[in-house]
Order: structure tokens, then C-alpha cells, then sequence
């Protein structure tokens, strides 16, 4: 039998609201919160919760913000709810933030009584709203234990990374810096293919079977071939995860020149204009470099 | 039942002589040489052939020799076999070499009355020597039926690139660029992760399950994380390899600021000994940067 759970989900983006959404499917009483009132009246089909009313009662509170900033001030700004929260209830962060700032965030929170459980997640919009995602957590097994209710709605695959919080972030990091470079080597790739007379068709009839392959490659060269910008996840993205890698990597006296590269060829279309397109667009780039015409752009 | 065919294969090197195997094992009658006589010992069980004698018997030449160089050099040197093969017959070219090499041995070929097939190779020594090779291949029909016996015998799957020598070498180049990126972007990452306290094994046990993999990735990550240099692939092929896909790229004015840093990561490696090794101790080149232990190092 279910044991029914009060949740918050903090954030209602593409990824916070999926995850509201199974965790609701699952029986628990779930309450979405956001700064734009909009979202949060579509998640609730009424009036926006009060959150001064419920924080005594939530007993794991989901944080899906954009950054480290945004959990600091949902969790202890001036409204912050950790404060608030009853002692024993968890507080689970899903934003990519620093490792450092993860181990500040769990004391703070057992300051106040709570558990932290250290939760960046993977895989995009669609395996939110399917519950589906991978989570790499780390925390204590009490922190585990607490947020269990909602690992076992959002998430196919648990990583448990130890106790300490920060690992999870960490290992965040880590796949950020790769799926960041991949997506760009791609478009670095797919364009280089283009100057030698083979197309993102060819080119995706063949590499996907050869050893130059990679999972971000599958997913994102069929939207520079389609000419289909649209963001599933945005160009804004990387800019921000592959600069908290890089200042992790500082931090550590690690030279990571791959990584500073890739981060230089989305900062580059950022400036383009391109942050809110779907993060293939780092393609136009090098095909501006090129000029080349890229399927779908006018020639 | 087999059309059996005299087949020379030019290069017994890992990639050579597990061809030459394979195409020997199909019934084939086969002829290996080497500039090294002791593998052409040891693939003949015997002396060597007499290339002189065998010139004219020959139906498919395949030359999986390292470089353009010594493509020229079998085919046209002072004792090429090309000018020397009966009308009709097919040169297959797996090396990796430039495009437009690739078109300008086909014509030269051409202008002796022989067919030339541009079919550079991906799958390593093993699949090799299973008859399970990816080739990517660009000819003539005429070529592609003159070296079908060879193609059934070698590979697993041949990509038909169309009719023009050098789109082989091409997709080839698309490929190698993205594989040499990979293992540079995955020694980045493992070494990396262990500034965070992320051992290579933790590594494995996440990161394949994660859109932050690649095929190198998985592939080469092992060898890391068990402090194996065995040379399956040489960290030598990568300056190579990526040298030829820039040069490609600077005849396109094509900028590839990502496969640049990648080869400086691999010339680093060559820099400080390890070309002999298998490419994944390009790794090395970071845990030196970051005074990182890599497994199986010595503390």
C-alpha cells in the first residue's frame, strides 16, 4: 500500500513539471510551486497553494530550479521554505550546481532538522513526464530513505553515489562536460562531413554504426538534418553547466582544454542569438565559419 | 560456389593481416607482403612469394598500409604492383588517406586499365580477423562487383558511398574525427571526475547508462580504470589520423577548434613517450597536468 507523501516540487520547467506530474500519478499529494504564476496555476487547475500554509506539512520538497542561486533562494531566501520545513523532512535538489555548493546546501539544511539528498537528474523532458529518469544521488540513508517515495515516481535509475552530498553533483558535472562536448564535436562533425559533399542524411546513415559514435550524436544530428531547431533542450544549457564545470575544474587546479573549446562554440552562438534554439543549433556556428547552408536555412 | 580469386594484401600489420586471414579462410588463394619479412614469414608458413611472378595473376590488391605515402609507394614506387596487374582487376585502398589522394590513385589506376575501389576501414584488429570489418566504400560499380569477394570475405557491413573515389576517405575522415575526439573527451572526463573523488570504476558504472557516453567511451574507458596500455590502438594513429582530417579541413577553410585540441592532447602524449601505447594513455597526459594517480600507477 502506498504511504501517501506530501510533496512540493519547487520549479515547473519542462523537468520539474514532469516530475510534479509522476509524482502525482503516484498517489502523493503534490503541490508545484513557481515564479511564474501561470505554470503553477496550469499544474494545479486552480488558484496557486499557499505556501505558507503547507510548508509545515511537506515531507520532501523537490527543488528543479536552472541554478545554484535559485535553490539558495527557494530553500533559504527571504521566503525560503527549509526554514519552515518540519525536522525529518528531506530536501531533494535536482539542479546541476557546483559540488561545493551542494555540501553547503546539506548543512544548512540539517541545521534546520532536515535531509539533503544530493539528486541531479538525466534524461530530459520526456523521461520526466514518464517517470523515468536516471538520478545520481548522494546523501545519508536516512536522506535516501526519506526521499524514496519520490525516487521511486520520477526515476527508472537510481545512482547511489555514497553519503556525502556533492557526489552527485559531481558525477553531474561529469556527464555535463561530455554530453556538452559531444553535442558540439557533432556539430563540428557533421558540417566538416558537409564541406566533403556528405549530408546530415549520409552522414547519419553511417556514423551511428561506426565507432565515432555517442549517445548525445543519435539524439541531436537528426535535428540539424530535419532543419528542426526547436528546443528540447536549449543552447542556453551549456554555457551555464560547462561553466560550473570548468570553475569546479579550476577549483581542483584541473586543465580540462576540450571542455573550454565546446563552451567557446556555445558561447559563440549565444551571441548568434541562438540560446533559446534546440542546442544542435551550435552547428550554425561552424556553418557561418564555413558558409555553409545547413538543411532547412535559406540558401 | 566460390569464385576463387587471387587476392594480395599489402600491409600484414594487426589490421593487414587479419584481413588477409579472412579472405584466405573464404577460399581465396592469398598472397601477404610486408616491408617486415618476418610477418610475411609467418602469414605464408613459408617463404615468401615472388611478387614478380604473382603480378599478373592478381584480381583484388588491397593495401592496408599505414599512410598515403606508402599507399603511393605499393601501388607506384619503384616496384609498384599497379602497372604491373592484368586490365580489369581492382585496387582497394583501406588505409586512411586524404580524398583527394583517394581520387588521384584512382585515376592514376584508371590510366592502367585497373578499377579502384576508395575503402577505408573502422572496426579494429579483432573484428579484423572475424571477417566483421565497416567499410566505407566509394567506386564504380565495376569496382565494387571486381572486389565483392573480398568485401563478402572482410566485412560485416559496407557502406556504398557512391561512385566517386574519395567519398570513402571522406566519411572516413567524419569518422576519425569523432573517435579521436571521444577516447581525448573521455580521458578528460574519467581524470577529471577524479579530482572529485570519482574513481574510473564509479565512472563505468554510471556514465555508460548516461547521455553522456560514446562507443570510444565504453570502449576505452576499461583500459583506464584497469591501468591496461596493451596497444590495442595506438596513441600514433591519432596525430596522424586527426593531422589528416585539419588538412582536409584547411583545403575547406573549415575551422575545427575541438579536433585541434584533441590532437594537441594526443601530441602531448607522443611528447612524453607514449606513442606506442594504446591511445587511452592520452589520459596520462591530464593525470600529469593534475598530479592525479591513474590505477595501476604508481603512488
Amino acid at each position: 500500500m502506498l504511504d501517501k507523501k506530501t510533496v512540493a516540487v519547487f520549479g515547473l520547467g519542462s523537468m520539474g513539471c514532469g516530475m510534479a506530474a509522476s509524482v502525482r500519478k503516484a498517489g502523493h499529494l503534490t503541490y508545484g510551486f513557481d515564479t511564474d504564476a501561470a505554470r503553477v496555476v496550469q499544474f494545479h487547475a486552480s488558484d496557486a497553494p499557499d505556501l505558507d500554509a503547507v510548508a509545515g506539512d511537506i515531507d520532501v520538497a523537490v527543488v528543479v530550479v536552472l541554478n545554484a542561486a535559485q535553490v539558495a533562494a527557494v530553500l533559504f531566501g527571504d521566503a525560503g521554505v527549509a526554514p519552515r520545513m518540519k525536522p525529518g523532512a528531506v530536501v531533494m535538489v535536482c539542479a546541476t550546481v557546483p559540488p561545493d555548493f551542494a555540501r553547503d546546501m546539506a548543512g544548512r539544511c540539517a541545521a534546520c532538522g532536515l535531509h539533503y539528498l544530493d539528486a541531479p537528474i538525466s534524461g530530459g523532458a520526456a523521461k520526466a513526464a514518464s517517470g523515468d529518469l536516471s538520478i545520481m544521488a548522494a546523501g545519508d540513508p536516512a536522506a535516501f530513505a526519506a526521499a524514496q517515495p519520490v525516487l521511486d515516481a520520477t526515476a527508472a535509475t537510481v545512482f547511489s553515489l555514497g553519503d556525502d552530498a556533492g557526489a552527485g553533483s559531481a558525477m553531474k558535472a561529469v556527464n555535463q562536460l561530455l554530453a556538452g562536448v559531444h553535442i558540439a564535436a557533432m556539430a563540428e562533425a557533421v558540417t566538416f562531413a558537409m564541406t566533403q559533399g556528405i549530408s546530415p542524411d549520409q552522414f547519419l546513415q553511417v556514423i551511428p554504426q561506426c565507432a565515432g559514435t555517442s549517445w548525445m550524436l543519435e539524439n541531436r544530428a537528426p535535428h540539424i538534418a530535419s532543419g528542426d531547431y526547436a528546443p528540447r533542450s536549449q543552447v542556453n544549457i551549456w554555457p551555464k553547466d560547462l561553466g560550473i564545470v570548468l570553475d569546479i575544474a579550476k577549483g581542483a587546479g584541473f586543465n580540462a582544454p576540450i571542455t573550454t573549446v565546446a563552451l567557446d562554440q556555445y558561447k559563440a552562438a549565444v551571441d548568434m542569438g541562438l540560446g533559446p534554439q534546440d542546442d544542435a543549433a551550435v552547428a550554425k556556428v561552424y556553418a557561418r565559419q564555413a558558409a555553409i547552408t545547413l538543411p532547412g536555412e535559406k540558401e
